[in-house]
């Protein structure tokens, strides 16, 4: 078994007000602070503990000993704020939060959960200041927070902190431009300068030059420091204080990973020739232990030098040590994906893949080291990384466009129009779409693509189911598309592995049956909602209710034959979309009804996610939105037994 | 009468092969291509001669003295590449590709026409090597070319010319940054270094500082030269071939409007106190024949120099003098958003009013003077803008939020789904919405905004269809709207003031019949549609069909027992969108349709523009999708006799 522990806030009142250097106070509190995000990260299973680590003292620093916000008030007009701009150092901000009893102990260790705290930063949570997961927006909103505070009379200083890899999007670099023109001089940048993106150094995927001359051209005051030192964190931002005639920003080198010996990055660089695995997701359980161990062991020594008791834990839960999980053994579309690229990219020469520092959550790793010179990293320059897609697909290649879909269809989505103008072939892959996962919140969960690219007339919009499904879709618009095609992919393990039919033909506008019904047919797509679907009709036949299930992969193109045929004499139709209800499969059924004159008079129910979706475990989400198979067998007899 | 004259290709092959020193030759070349770019803006009605002015002394050179594309063809793997990034250069570009033979005389005279030359850059036309328009695409793409010829293994450069407000777009910087680091040697990028964007000097809208210093921190090769010496030009550019380990970029001073003594841009920010008229539209016709003529005079006093002889030009049209257009009189719905900005504004003291280099286009003007501390002028960077707004909207203020609709929905998507997810209320205002004006082309024709908000859950979308309506939208967004709005605006004249009835109530879900009729219902909105639609009844009516027209401006959310009183008995409905089919007017019909089972069996027929937007005057483009009211009278008939 392994323990889940937690450091309660009365243990950080008590080092609060223990009579200690500042310095060393600071020092004590930041590490309960990683002791307590390394618990929360474990119990959830996820989440982002490199980077949490990296700008924790910084954060502990602001809110300990330099802001005004917990003396005047997280709703106070004149409080200093601060929020991420990178936000997936979620974790630790919230551990300092929870320490400060701005958020309550049962928010805080349901990290990820419905209820408890979101992945990623979000305003519904107190003391959060504004919504961040996608990066690259924090300097300009905090430039609007800070010309408001000006507009308003209100007094206040503003920070916000960027990763260093964010540095990287454009939008950055607009803020940086016209927030020295604007003069905003209530305004404080903080760069967590770790070195390390997702997981290669930074020099390995873009490097950004030297930045303190890239700041300074750009016309901003700047500051440089030893992030984990808090006599200089000190000592930088008093300076800051007497800059009245512009915005600053203050590089702080910082460790990825600080804290827990073997998370801290350069070490782990040199072990693993430069890939670092602590970036996001849970430590196994060995590794918890001895990291939980190596922080609280630490923070003792510390208290027995200082002449103070022992940390107190509370324990929060008990685990079977190793066990098993869903992602150890489940199909998975996204590895299907990475192995197709490899084998249809060895017979055309003229494919290129673009990632945008997502190589490895995106399955191109393979194709990456097999294929290195026609493999483009891009950073996290989606909009460039399109664009050039967009001049390579003009001189003759084929390029083949990653990102998760949330980022590529929005971020990139006006270059994505500019390419189509040219009418050249570009294959555009939306990972990690719909709403599962749905622990990294709304910043990630991509529920708008095909409204993104739906109004687009020469693109064709895609999700497979299973892994077979994934082949051939792939395959098909690499060679057998004529022009552009949108891929979404699914980056969860897949719950259940979908069977098609033996005879199965992967054919434009036609899907498959998957189970016989005659009381209603329900169409769905992907490997998330055809289980929920399947696990609805199992539900229903109990009932003695026979459903209909259709797989369409096909999200833009119907053909009509084929529906009028696989709907028959049904009367009642159902939609089930891992996507808003807006723009997906159930608008693209209500406009094949309205083009048959035998399908016309039916009734269609669209289901979906109709709000922003929700944050939590996957059956959490489902449930949330009623998208669960049992919610949908309700939603089902209740719809056909109305009539 | 005024005439407009050309000159012809063999002018141009007369100077090309006379006996002179070339940098006499070049001057004297694009000083004839000036005047052929302004005789064609000026038969066109529109266009943009200040930035073709400024840059055509770089075009001429780069075509006539060192880029080998000529030579080789337009259509050869080893060819250099030059295309235009901020593309609103065109018909300087197009004067010197037609003095080369590269398009036809056709072609080239017949600027913004169906069948001519498009108002932005488009592939379709032989020698235009990338799509652009909207601003900061162009070195991304550029480094996909340059990236392509390395891995194609073919020789040639790629130039891309850059504007300078164009840097404050945030793209830019991502391409200088990961061009950088990719080393893209065979990239040459220009920067037409004019000092004024639309309608203003750069400083006065976002400075861009040091720009040596900061493309130099970017890590590039940087020179700067005089943009029309062609000595000093010829000296750069051969200077830069000797750089062989990093891309390169010339920063090149020049004149906005270089050529025509009163449309130079220093003179005119004189003159004018910092407003600049010649950026976009034809001169008047005093205007156009003084400019004429200085050009002409002065080729033709070199030519006498030099010993040749003078031009000689072929008429292309002469029409009446100072003729009364359209413009001149109609109404214009973004006036009267200007109007009631002031209006509302002067009672809201919250309202922030934000802009992105389009305050004249936009209407912001007089807000802009009567409220200037409540006015924020951003620049060229529509995702900062965005993201800004949701910080004051964070800080309690009401952002409303300009640009025009290809850019502000689709450029800054993200961030105004970030923004929606803070359920802040911003209002998004779309301007120049819809097919029309069909001049400037697809980058600048907006069919796809009303899908790229569809999907976000709390965000309302109306497009109203006279200035009354106009009113009423801005103030019940400001002042009833309890969320988020996005307001479509049409940004050109009126064909004619839609008349609303006299009961008109402002209500959500619900519209306004405009003329009564039982053989069919027609839903639309806004100006332009709503004329067609009125023109096709009028048609239809000559033949005993009662068609009735309802105005609809509400574009998400329809009144379910309004809509079935309003179709009552009648069998045929359309829609009718100023938007591509998807995501519009015509599905939430479909929907409200299926909702009711009184309406579910009726018949919808989707009218919208289900193609990318065609080039040309507006009879030109609407005839082009079959929208104009001719076709639709003639489609409502189909369909009714049909059945």
């Amino acid at each position: 078994m392994i323990e889940i522990k937690l450091i309660p806030q009365t243990e950080f009142k008590r080092i609060h007000n223990a009579d200690l250097n500042k310095h060393n106070r600071l020092e004590l509190l930041g590490d309960m602070c990683r002791a307590n995000a390394l618990a929360t990260v474990k119990r959830a299973g996820s989440g982002h503990l490199g980077s949490s680590f990296s700008c924790l003292d910084i954060v502990t620093f602001l809110y300990y000993a330099h802001m005004n916000t917990v003396e005047l008030g997280v709703g106070h007009q004149n409080r200093d704020i601060y929020f991420s701009s990178k936000g997936h150092d979620a974790p630790g901000h919230y551990a300092v939060l929870y320490s400060l009893e701005i958020i309550s102990q049962q928010q805080f260790i349901n990290l990820r959960r419905l209820g408890g705290t979101h992945g990623h930063p979000d305003v519904h949570i107190s003391g959060i200041e504004a919504n961040s997961g996608s990066l690259g927006m924090g300097i300009s909103k905090a430039k609007g927070m800070a010309i408001a505070k000006q507009m308003n009379g209100w007094s206040g200083r503003v920070f916000v902190m960027t990763g260093d890899g964010e540095l990287q999007e454009g939008q950055i670099w607009e803020a940086l431009q016209t927030a020295a023109y604007q003069k905003i001089a209530n305004l404080q940048v903080i760069v967590d300068f770790n070195k390390i993106q997702s997981d290669k150094s930074v020099d390995n995927i873009i490097s950004l030059g030297d930045l303190e001359r890239k700041f300074k051209a750009f016309g901003w005051h700047v500051q440089r420091c030893d992030g984990h030192n808090f006599a200089d964190l000190e000592s930088n931002f008093t300076r800051f204080d007497q800059i009245t005639d512009k915005p600053k920003v203050l590089i702080a080198d910082t460790v990825k990973g600080r804290g827990v010996s073997f998370m801290e990055g350069h070490r782990v660089l040199e072990e693993k020739e430069d890939l670092y695995q602590w970036h996001a997701g849970a430590p196994d359980d060995n590794s918890f232990e001895a990291g939980y161990a190596e922080l609280t062991d630490r923070i003792n020594t510390r208290l027995g030098e200082y002449g103070l008791e022992p940390l107190t834990t509370e324990l929060l839960e008990t685990r079977e040590k190793n066990r098993k999980r869903l992602k150890d053994t489940a199909e998975k579309v996204v590895n299907a994906f990475g192995d197709a690229l490899v084998e249809v990219g060895a017979k055309r020469k003229d494919m290129v893949v673009l990632d945008a520092d997502l190589s490895a959550d995106c399955g191109l790793r393979t194709f990456e080291n097999t294929f290195p010179q026609r493999f483009i990293e891009n950073g996290i320059s989606e909009q460039d990384m399109v664009s050039m897609a967009g001049g390579l697909a003009l001189q003759g290649l084929l390029p083949i466009v990653n990102s998760f879909g949330v980022f590529l269809a929005s971020r990139a989505n006006e270059q994505i129009y500019t390419n189509a103008t040219e009418d050249t072939k570009i294959i555009y892959v939306c990972h990690y779409a719909g709403l599962i996962p749905a622990g990294p919140g709304k910043s990630h969960q991509s529920l708008r693509d095909i409204s993104l690219f739906g109004a687009l007339p020469n693109i064709t919009i895609l999700e497979p189911c299973n892994a077979i499904e994934t082949k051939l879709a792939l395959d098909w618009c690499v060679n057998t598309a004529e022009k552009s095609c949108m891929l979404r992919l699914v980056i969860s393990p897949s719950p259940r592995s979908i069977t098609l039919p033996q005879d199965y033909r992967f054919t434009p506008g036609k899907g498959a049956v998957l189970t016989e019904g005659t009381d209603a047919v329900l169409f769905a797509y992907g490997p998330v909602m055809l289980n929920e679907a399947l696990k609805a009709s199992e539900l229903l036949e109990e009932d003695g209710f026979a459903l209909k299930i259709v797989n369409l992969p096909w999200l833009n193109q119907l053909d009509g034959d084929w529906l009028e045929e696989v709907i028959g004499d049904c009367e009642f139709l159902f939609s089930l979309d891992n996507h808003s209800p807006y723009g997906g499969l159930g608008d693209l059924l209500l406009n094949g009804l309205m083009a048959s004159p035998a399908l016309r008079q039916k009734q269609l129910e669209k289901f979906g996610v109709d709000d922003f979706p929700a944050c939590g475990t996957p059956p959490e989400a489902l449930q949330y939105h009623k998208l669960d198979g049992k919610s949908l067998a309700v939603r089902i007899a209740g719809a056909t037994n109305r009539q």
